[in-house]
Protein backbone atom coordinates (compact mmCIF):
# COMPACT_ATOMS: atom_id res chain seq x y z
CA UNK A 1 0.00 0.00 0.00
CA UNK A 2 2.95 2.50 -0.79
CA UNK A 3 0.84 4.52 -3.15
CA UNK A 4 -2.03 5.24 -0.15
CA UNK A 5 -1.69 8.46 0.91
CA UNK A 6 -4.79 7.81 3.26
CA UNK A 7 -3.25 4.81 4.64
CA UNK A 8 0.29 6.68 5.21
CA UNK A 9 -1.40 9.69 6.66
CA UNK A 10 -2.90 7.65 9.54
CA UNK A 11 0.30 5.53 9.83
CA UNK A 12 2.19 8.94 10.33
CA UNK A 13 -0.83 10.06 12.78
CA UNK A 14 -0.54 7.03 14.73
CA UNK A 15 3.58 7.23 14.75
CA UNK A 16 3.25 10.47 16.63
CA UNK A 17 1.98 8.84 19.76
CA UNK A 18 3.93 7.81 22.70
CA UNK A 19 5.60 4.43 22.50
CA UNK A 20 4.04 4.04 18.68
CA UNK A 21 6.63 2.62 16.47
CA UNK A 22 5.86 2.17 12.53
CA UNK A 23 5.01 -1.20 12.74
CA UNK A 24 2.60 -0.62 15.57
CA UNK A 25 1.28 1.93 13.48
CA UNK A 26 0.56 0.03 10.85
CA UNK A 27 -1.41 -2.53 13.22
CA UNK A 28 -3.15 0.00 14.39
CA UNK A 29 -4.41 1.77 10.93
CA UNK A 30 -5.33 -1.50 10.02
CA UNK A 31 -7.55 -2.10 12.40
CA UNK A 32 -8.88 1.68 11.62
CA UNK A 33 -9.66 0.34 8.13
CA UNK A 34 -11.01 -2.92 9.43
CA UNK A 35 -13.25 -1.27 12.02
CA UNK A 36 -16.72 -0.29 11.11
CA UNK A 37 -17.66 3.17 9.94
CA UNK A 38 -19.89 3.81 13.16
CA UNK A 39 -16.79 2.87 15.45
CA UNK A 40 -14.51 4.83 13.09
CA UNK A 41 -16.97 7.93 13.30
CA UNK A 42 -16.72 7.86 16.78
CA UNK A 43 -13.54 7.91 17.09
CA UNK A 44 -12.61 10.76 14.74
CA UNK A 45 -14.99 12.65 16.28
CA UNK A 46 -13.20 11.97 20.13
CA UNK A 47 -9.97 13.31 19.36
CA UNK A 48 -11.69 16.55 17.77
CA UNK A 49 -13.55 16.81 20.99
CA UNK A 50 -10.82 16.08 23.04
CA UNK A 51 -9.08 19.73 21.35
CA UNK A 52 -12.31 21.53 21.44
CA UNK A 53 -13.73 20.50 24.92
CA UNK A 54 -11.18 19.64 27.09
CA UNK A 55 -8.92 22.53 28.56
CA UNK A 56 -6.73 22.93 31.85
CA UNK A 57 -8.62 23.35 34.70
CA UNK A 58 -7.93 27.41 36.31
CA UNK A 59 -6.85 26.50 39.43
CA UNK A 60 -4.64 23.21 39.33
CA UNK A 61 -4.04 22.55 35.82
CA UNK A 62 -5.41 19.18 35.41
CA UNK A 63 -7.60 18.20 32.45
CA UNK A 64 -11.30 19.58 32.45
CA UNK A 65 -13.81 19.73 30.48
CA UNK A 66 -15.41 23.33 32.57
CA UNK A 67 -13.70 26.22 33.79
CA UNK A 68 -12.28 23.88 37.23
CA UNK A 69 -11.35 20.03 36.89
CA UNK A 70 -13.58 17.45 39.11
CA UNK A 71 -10.81 17.24 41.66
CA UNK A 72 -10.93 20.91 42.52
CA UNK A 73 -14.41 21.05 42.89
CA UNK A 74 -15.18 17.92 44.93
CA UNK A 75 -15.62 19.24 48.25
CA UNK A 76 -15.50 15.46 49.74
CA UNK A 77 -11.88 15.40 48.78
CA UNK A 78 -9.30 17.06 51.51
CA UNK A 79 -7.74 20.29 50.06
CA UNK A 80 -5.48 20.41 52.43
CA UNK A 81 -3.49 18.12 51.47
CA UNK A 82 -1.35 18.72 47.45
CA UNK A 83 0.56 16.46 45.21
CA UNK A 84 2.32 18.73 43.02
CA UNK A 85 2.98 17.10 39.49
CA UNK A 86 4.93 17.48 36.71
CA UNK A 87 2.61 17.31 33.88
CA UNK A 88 -1.62 16.69 34.03
CA UNK A 89 -1.11 12.96 33.05
CA UNK A 90 0.74 12.09 35.75
CA UNK A 91 -2.40 12.07 37.42
CA UNK A 92 -3.47 8.98 35.95
CA UNK A 93 -1.24 6.80 38.43
CA UNK A 94 -2.57 8.73 41.17
CA UNK A 95 -6.03 8.55 40.65
CA UNK A 96 -6.18 4.61 39.66
CA UNK A 97 -4.28 4.17 43.18
CA UNK A 98 -7.75 5.22 44.96
CA UNK A 99 -5.82 5.79 48.29
CA UNK A 100 -5.66 9.13 48.00
CA UNK A 101 -8.17 11.83 48.39
CA UNK A 102 -6.40 14.90 48.55
CA UNK A 103 -5.67 17.28 45.50
CA UNK A 104 -3.47 18.09 43.02
CA UNK A 105 -1.19 20.72 41.60
CA UNK A 106 0.29 20.66 37.95
CA UNK A 107 3.84 22.61 37.34
CA UNK A 108 3.69 22.24 33.47
CA UNK A 109 7.30 21.29 33.54
CA UNK A 110 10.74 21.17 35.55
CA UNK A 111 13.22 23.28 36.31
CA UNK A 112 16.00 22.44 33.71
CA UNK A 113 18.43 25.50 32.99
CA UNK A 114 19.47 23.43 29.97
CA UNK A 115 16.34 23.53 28.22
CA UNK A 116 16.02 27.12 29.23
CA UNK A 117 13.19 26.03 31.40
CA UNK A 118 13.04 28.53 34.83
CA UNK A 119 11.48 28.74 38.06
CA UNK A 120 9.14 31.25 36.85
CA UNK A 121 7.82 29.34 33.59
CA UNK A 122 6.43 26.84 36.14
CA UNK A 123 2.90 27.08 37.84
CA UNK A 124 4.72 28.11 40.93
CA UNK A 125 3.00 31.24 42.05
CA UNK A 126 -0.55 29.96 41.29
CA UNK A 127 0.69 27.14 43.83
CA UNK A 128 1.94 29.65 46.67
CA UNK A 129 -1.44 31.40 45.87
CA UNK A 130 -3.82 28.29 46.85
CA UNK A 131 -1.74 26.89 49.94
CA UNK A 132 -3.32 30.42 51.37
CA UNK A 133 -6.50 30.41 50.22
CA UNK A 134 -7.24 26.67 50.03
CA UNK A 135 -5.38 26.28 53.66
CA UNK A 136 -3.12 23.69 51.59
CA UNK A 137 -1.21 22.28 54.84
CA UNK A 138 0.93 19.14 53.42
CA UNK A 139 2.43 19.33 49.86
CA UNK A 140 3.90 15.88 48.44
CA UNK A 141 5.99 16.47 45.99
CA UNK A 142 5.64 14.40 43.23
CA UNK A 143 8.22 15.23 40.19
CA UNK A 144 9.90 12.57 38.49
CA UNK A 145 13.27 10.74 40.25
CA UNK A 146 15.34 12.67 37.82
CA UNK A 147 18.03 15.04 38.10
CA UNK A 148 15.83 17.77 36.73
CA UNK A 149 12.80 16.58 38.61
CA UNK A 150 15.05 16.24 42.32
CA UNK A 151 16.25 20.32 41.27
CA UNK A 152 12.27 21.01 41.09
CA UNK A 153 11.48 19.39 44.35
CA UNK A 154 14.95 21.22 46.09
CA UNK A 155 14.12 24.13 44.86
CA UNK A 156 9.94 24.02 45.79
CA UNK A 157 11.31 22.59 49.18
CA UNK A 158 13.12 25.68 50.34
CA UNK A 159 10.07 28.12 48.85
CA UNK A 160 7.84 26.11 50.88
CA UNK A 161 9.74 25.82 53.85
CA UNK A 162 9.15 30.08 53.92
CA UNK A 163 4.84 29.51 54.15
CA UNK A 164 5.10 26.98 56.83
CA UNK A 165 3.45 23.86 54.96
CA UNK A 166 4.81 20.33 55.85
CA UNK A 167 6.79 19.48 52.22
CA UNK A 168 7.68 15.57 51.88
CA UNK A 169 8.78 13.87 49.14
CA UNK A 170 7.69 10.31 47.45
CA UNK A 171 10.12 8.03 48.82
CA UNK A 172 11.88 6.13 45.70
CA UNK A 173 13.63 2.62 46.45
CA UNK A 174 13.04 -0.85 45.12
CA UNK A 175 9.88 -1.60 43.15
CA UNK A 176 8.00 -3.91 44.94
CA UNK A 177 8.36 -7.44 43.48
CA UNK A 178 11.81 -6.30 41.87
CA UNK A 179 14.58 -8.49 41.70
CA UNK A 180 17.79 -7.31 43.44
CA UNK A 181 20.08 -8.63 40.68
CA UNK A 182 17.96 -5.79 37.97
CA UNK A 183 18.05 -3.08 40.36
CA UNK A 184 20.47 -0.15 38.63
CA UNK A 185 22.63 1.02 41.18
CA UNK A 186 21.18 4.74 41.81
CA UNK A 187 17.84 2.99 42.45
CA UNK A 188 20.11 0.88 45.05
CA UNK A 189 21.92 3.66 46.27
CA UNK A 190 18.03 5.46 47.16
CA UNK A 191 16.90 2.10 48.66
CA UNK A 192 19.68 2.21 51.11
CA UNK A 193 19.25 5.97 51.72
CA UNK A 194 15.59 5.69 52.35
CA UNK A 195 16.09 2.22 54.73
CA UNK A 196 13.75 1.81 57.45
CA UNK A 197 13.95 0.20 60.89
CA UNK A 198 12.22 -3.08 61.11
CA UNK B 1 -11.29 12.73 35.18
CA UNK B 2 -14.07 10.73 35.62
CA UNK B 3 -16.87 12.96 35.09
CA UNK B 4 -15.12 13.95 31.31
CA UNK B 5 -17.32 12.32 28.85
CA UNK B 6 -14.87 13.48 26.13
CA UNK B 7 -11.90 11.69 27.83
CA UNK B 8 -13.95 8.65 28.20
CA UNK B 9 -14.77 8.88 24.79
CA UNK B 10 -11.44 8.87 23.76
CA UNK B 11 -9.85 6.21 26.30
CA UNK B 12 -13.00 3.50 24.69
CA UNK B 13 -12.32 4.63 20.99
CA UNK B 14 -8.47 4.02 21.76
CA UNK B 15 -9.08 0.75 23.89
CA UNK B 16 -11.02 -0.99 20.83
CA UNK B 17 -7.63 -1.26 18.87
CA UNK B 18 -5.86 -4.41 19.01
CA UNK B 19 -3.20 -5.07 21.75
CA UNK B 20 -4.70 -1.48 23.34
CA UNK B 21 -5.50 -2.33 27.22
CA UNK B 22 -7.02 0.68 29.02
CA UNK B 23 -3.62 1.94 30.95
CA UNK B 24 -2.18 2.35 27.38
CA UNK B 25 -5.56 3.66 26.12
CA UNK B 26 -5.16 6.57 28.87
CA UNK B 27 -1.98 7.10 27.99
CA UNK B 28 -2.46 7.29 24.53
CA UNK B 29 -5.73 9.80 25.51
CA UNK B 30 -3.94 12.27 27.23
CA UNK B 31 -1.08 12.01 24.58
CA UNK B 32 -3.81 13.25 21.78
CA UNK B 33 -4.60 16.12 24.64
CA UNK B 34 -0.98 17.08 24.46
CA UNK B 35 -1.19 17.19 20.88
CA UNK B 36 -1.25 20.72 18.93
CA UNK B 37 -4.31 21.25 17.55
CA UNK B 38 -3.35 20.60 13.71
CA UNK B 39 -2.00 17.28 14.29
CA UNK B 40 -5.13 16.39 16.18
CA UNK B 41 -6.80 17.45 13.20
CA UNK B 42 -4.99 15.74 10.93
CA UNK B 43 -5.50 11.92 13.05
CA UNK B 44 -9.04 12.91 13.04
CA UNK B 45 -9.25 13.32 9.51
CA UNK B 46 -6.74 10.58 8.83
CA UNK B 47 -9.28 7.89 10.49
CA UNK B 48 -12.49 9.33 8.39
CA UNK B 49 -10.30 9.35 5.33
CA UNK B 50 -9.47 6.13 5.58
CA UNK B 51 -12.80 4.79 5.62
CA UNK B 52 -13.95 6.74 2.96
CA UNK B 53 -11.00 6.58 0.55
CA UNK B 54 -9.53 3.29 1.03
CA UNK B 55 -11.74 0.15 -0.39
CA UNK B 56 -10.93 -3.29 -1.06
CA UNK B 57 -8.84 -3.87 -4.42
CA UNK B 58 -11.43 -5.45 -7.01
CA UNK B 59 -9.03 -7.73 -7.63
CA UNK B 60 -7.35 -9.43 -4.87
CA UNK B 61 -8.90 -8.37 -1.82
CA UNK B 62 -6.08 -6.00 -0.34
CA UNK B 63 -6.83 -2.50 0.23
CA UNK B 64 -6.79 0.03 -1.95
CA UNK B 65 -7.60 3.42 -3.33
CA UNK B 66 -9.01 3.43 -6.23
CA UNK B 67 -10.67 0.30 -8.05
CA UNK B 68 -7.47 -2.17 -7.96
CA UNK B 69 -4.43 -2.05 -5.67
CA UNK B 70 -0.64 -0.81 -6.33
CA UNK B 71 0.23 -4.31 -6.63
CA UNK B 72 -2.35 -5.69 -8.88
CA UNK B 73 -1.56 -2.96 -11.25
CA UNK B 74 2.22 -3.23 -10.90
CA UNK B 75 3.48 -5.10 -14.12
CA UNK B 76 7.00 -5.30 -13.15
CA UNK B 77 5.67 -7.66 -10.12
CA UNK B 78 5.40 -11.44 -11.18
CA UNK B 79 1.59 -12.02 -11.43
CA UNK B 80 2.59 -16.00 -11.87
CA UNK B 81 3.44 -16.17 -7.98
CA UNK B 82 0.52 -15.37 -6.01
CA UNK B 83 0.43 -15.51 -1.79
CA UNK B 84 -3.15 -16.54 -0.44
CA UNK B 85 -3.61 -14.55 2.85
CA UNK B 86 -6.68 -14.66 4.99
CA UNK B 87 -6.56 -10.94 5.78
CA UNK B 88 -5.74 -7.33 4.34
CA UNK B 89 -3.22 -6.78 7.05
CA UNK B 90 -1.33 -10.14 6.76
CA UNK B 91 0.60 -8.26 3.74
CA UNK B 92 2.32 -6.08 5.74
CA UNK B 93 4.67 -8.56 6.96
CA UNK B 94 5.59 -9.96 3.24
CA UNK B 95 6.22 -6.55 1.78
CA UNK B 96 8.25 -5.31 4.62
CA UNK B 97 10.09 -8.67 3.52
CA UNK B 98 10.77 -6.85 0.22
CA UNK B 99 11.83 -10.39 -1.07
CA UNK B 100 8.67 -11.67 -2.46
CA UNK B 101 7.52 -9.55 -6.00
CA UNK B 102 4.75 -11.61 -7.24
CA UNK B 103 0.76 -10.69 -6.15
CA UNK B 104 -1.54 -11.66 -3.22
CA UNK B 105 -5.04 -12.89 -3.14
CA UNK B 106 -6.67 -12.18 0.19
CA UNK B 107 -9.60 -14.82 1.17
CA UNK B 108 -11.55 -12.72 3.65
CA UNK B 109 -11.26 -15.68 6.63
CA UNK B 110 -10.36 -19.68 6.82
CA UNK B 111 -12.70 -22.02 6.92
CA UNK B 112 -13.99 -22.57 10.31
CA UNK B 113 -16.99 -24.86 10.73
CA UNK B 114 -17.52 -23.43 14.64
CA UNK B 115 -18.14 -20.30 13.40
CA UNK B 116 -19.96 -21.17 10.61
CA UNK B 117 -17.45 -19.82 7.79
CA UNK B 118 -17.69 -22.44 5.08
CA UNK B 119 -15.30 -22.29 1.94
CA UNK B 120 -18.29 -20.67 -0.40
CA UNK B 121 -18.07 -17.57 2.13
CA UNK B 122 -14.34 -17.31 1.36
CA UNK B 123 -13.11 -15.09 -2.16
CA UNK B 124 -12.36 -19.13 -3.87
CA UNK B 125 -13.85 -18.31 -7.21
CA UNK B 126 -12.08 -15.10 -7.39
CA UNK B 127 -9.26 -16.91 -7.40
CA UNK B 128 -9.68 -19.79 -9.83
CA UNK B 129 -10.94 -16.91 -12.38
CA UNK B 130 -7.39 -15.37 -11.43
CA UNK B 131 -5.28 -18.71 -12.15
CA UNK B 132 -7.21 -18.69 -15.65
CA UNK B 133 -6.88 -14.94 -16.18
CA UNK B 134 -3.68 -13.92 -14.99
CA UNK B 135 -1.88 -17.34 -15.73
CA UNK B 136 -0.74 -17.81 -11.91
CA UNK B 137 1.90 -20.81 -11.83
CA UNK B 138 2.41 -20.70 -8.29
CA UNK B 139 0.14 -20.80 -5.21
CA UNK B 140 1.98 -20.02 -1.74
CA UNK B 141 -0.80 -20.72 0.93
CA UNK B 142 0.24 -17.97 3.47
CA UNK B 143 -2.96 -19.00 6.28
CA UNK B 144 -1.85 -18.81 9.65
CA UNK B 145 -0.81 -22.10 11.45
CA UNK B 146 -3.74 -22.66 13.21
CA UNK B 147 -5.84 -25.37 13.39
CA UNK B 148 -7.95 -23.32 10.96
CA UNK B 149 -5.26 -22.07 9.06
CA UNK B 150 -4.56 -25.62 8.06
CA UNK B 151 -7.73 -26.85 7.09
CA UNK B 152 -8.37 -24.05 4.97
CA UNK B 153 -4.41 -24.92 3.17
CA UNK B 154 -5.91 -28.39 2.80
CA UNK B 155 -8.99 -27.87 0.99
CA UNK B 156 -7.31 -25.53 -0.96
CA UNK B 157 -4.79 -27.52 -2.22
CA UNK B 158 -7.34 -30.53 -2.98
CA UNK B 159 -8.99 -27.96 -5.17
CA UNK B 160 -6.00 -25.99 -6.64
CA UNK B 161 -4.51 -29.53 -8.00
CA UNK B 162 -7.25 -29.97 -10.25
CA UNK B 163 -6.04 -26.57 -11.95
CA UNK B 164 -2.40 -27.77 -12.70
CA UNK B 165 -1.00 -24.83 -10.70
CA UNK B 166 1.99 -25.82 -7.83
CA UNK B 167 0.57 -25.28 -4.40
CA UNK B 168 2.97 -24.62 -1.98
CA UNK B 169 2.72 -23.86 1.89
CA UNK B 170 5.27 -21.75 4.21
CA UNK B 171 7.59 -23.40 6.03
CA UNK B 172 6.65 -23.71 9.70
CA UNK B 173 9.34 -24.46 12.70
CA UNK B 174 11.48 -22.80 15.04
CA UNK B 175 11.83 -19.10 14.83
CA UNK B 176 15.22 -17.32 13.70
CA UNK B 177 17.48 -16.94 17.04
CA UNK B 178 14.63 -19.06 19.00
CA UNK B 179 15.94 -20.82 21.95
CA UNK B 180 14.84 -24.24 22.35
CA UNK B 181 14.13 -23.97 25.91
CA UNK B 182 10.88 -22.18 25.05
CA UNK B 183 9.86 -23.86 22.15
CA UNK B 184 6.33 -24.74 22.86
CA UNK B 185 5.68 -28.77 21.32
CA UNK B 186 3.60 -28.04 18.67
CA UNK B 187 5.99 -25.87 17.20
CA UNK B 188 8.54 -28.32 17.80
CA UNK B 189 6.87 -30.88 16.45
CA UNK B 190 6.59 -29.07 12.98
CA UNK B 191 10.21 -28.42 12.86
CA UNK B 192 11.23 -32.04 13.05
CA UNK B 193 8.60 -33.03 10.26
CA UNK B 194 10.27 -30.50 8.22
CA UNK B 195 13.71 -31.41 8.98
CA UNK B 196 15.98 -30.75 6.03
CA UNK B 197 19.55 -32.50 4.94
CA UNK B 198 22.43 -30.24 5.30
Amino acid sequence: MKDLSTYSALVDSFSKLPGIGTKTAERLAYAVLEMNEEDAKEFSQAILDAKTNVHKCSVCGLYAEGERCDICQDASRDHSVCIVLSYPKDVIAFERLEGFHGVYHVLGGVVSPSKGVMAKDLAIDSLIERIDKEGIKEVIIGTNPTMEGEMTALFLNRLLQEKGVSVTRLAYGLPMGASLDYADSLTLSKALEGRKKL
